[in-house]
């Protein structure tokens, strides 16, 4: 099967867009200013905000004062909403008209649950798109000046989560433990010791050099740097609060020594003073 | 070893930031506004811009005037300027005293030869700092409908790139292929039927899906969806001229019918007329 596609093929869009509609935002990982220009851009053309837990609360700021803001976050086992409530929702408030921004934290495509919600919403005919976000991968990596790919010895990244369902298969811990390339694990904090021990149990070298970078992007980021074997003691040494992103690979010895300095913002609300219209 | 570190424990950088920097700064994929706000405001400081051939021409427009900006792109074997030519220019200018971007298409940790740069830097004792962006991968993701994670059929991503360095050594085909997770290859389009038939030698099923975005989350993006097995035939049907993101797996099955048209910019330069002082 060949299925070709132009972007303005999709025959329902264009009688729909006079109503309700959807948008998948990424806000990107924890620092706000790494929002993109488009995601700003729409929300501040937002009736509803429905955002998660890992949307940083600097970022409220840039949330226009019209808009109708609803927490709809969970972490771990603590849900605020569950799925169905949150579809629900973002349904019955795209039916009565309004643009609804679903913001998630780091990018939508990646392991958000994005293809559930995009589900719901194709069954009821309302019409969305996704805005790409910086996935947490890259803002923990650029933050910490730990490459994810290099020329020399990582020719691969994977990511992973360490989150499984409830039920579902465990992960493929053999096929992972001969990854030749990067590792990264997202949502891993509270097992990381478990993932450390299953790495090396199924045959990873017990020095690959592991990162833990928690709180990524942020003001109070923190990066942990050991090996395998060593993880469980120096973990001790450090309080670790989370989000928190896993980097397993010979990359974490290749981390360079940046200046966060650089990257601060020269007034604290600048973007959030700027809208249009 | 335990190597802890805050983001203001760089001893070394106070004494810098004085005089020239330089900011590695990821552009998305593609579409000009998904630029971040950070990098946005850091273009506007630049003395000097160096910018690879991803980095897409309308994004030209969002450079201020006074800055100077210089092509270095490569692409394939056409390459305008040398690894090393990129770098001796990028240290001079910062030793002037200028503050430097270098513009990578997509995120410049992810196949972006970071590694290489930012040590040629740390030799000569410039400061630098990373700015994260959309990756392909997220970018293609988010304007195909293609998610890149699925909670029923893809607990994992794998980006692989389908260029290897002159001898060095070839993909392990047979760990990719038994890959269960989703696998995305950049910088694939000229090696795509062997993609393809490789994948399929090592024992992937050959039903399994596979989709090409080309010129992802461009204007004239186009997304091919076929099978291993028919891949090959299908694409006598396209013309495809890249850059192309290819993506394999049960994620492809899965693609939502997003509305395109609502992420479209009111007006073409609202955002390269914003300046900020």
């Amino acid at each position: 099967m060949n299925t070709l596609s132009k972007p303005t093929n999709h025959a329902h869009s264009a009688l729909k867009t006079e109503g309700g509609k959807v948008y998948f935002v990424g806000s990107g990982c924890g620092d706000p200013e790494l929002l993109s220009l488009k995601a700003h851009r729409l929300l501040q053309s937002a009736d509803v905000i429905l955002f998660d837990a890992l949307v940083d609360k600097t970022l409220h700021d840039y949330f226009p004062r019209r808009a109708e803001t609803i927490y709809v976050g969970k972490r771990c086992s603590e849900h605020s909403m569950s799925q169905t409530d949150i579809g629900e929702l973002m349904v019955s408030k795209a039916r009565l008209g309004a643009t609804v921004i679903r913001l998630k934290g780091g990018d939508p495509s990646i392991f958000a649950r994005l293809a559930e919600e995009t589900d719901l919403l194709s069954r009821h005919n309302i019409p969305f798109a996704v805005v790409p976000g910086v996935t947490a991968a890259s803002g923990c990596s650029a933050y910490s000046g730990i490459p994810l790919t290099h020329r020399d010895c990582a020719q691969s990244v994977k990511f992973v989560t360490a989150y499984q369902q409830a039920g579902g298969a465990d992960i493929d811990w053999k096929h992972l433990a001969c990854e030749s390339g990067t590792l990264v694990f997202y949502m891993g904090l509270s097992k990381i010791t478990y993932i450390a021990h299953q790495l090396m149990a199924y045959g990873m070298d017990c020095d690959t050099a592991i990162a833990v970078v928690d709180k990524g992007s942020l003001s109070d980021q923190c990066v942990l740097i050991s090996q395998l074997r060593s993880l469980e003691t120096d973990l001790l040494t450090v309080e670790l609060s989370g989000p928190a992103m896993i980097i397993v690979g010979e990359v974490v010895n290749r981390r360079a020594s940046i200046s966060l300095e650089l990257l601060a913002e020269p007034c604290a609300d600048m973007w959030a003073l700027l809208s249009f219209g």
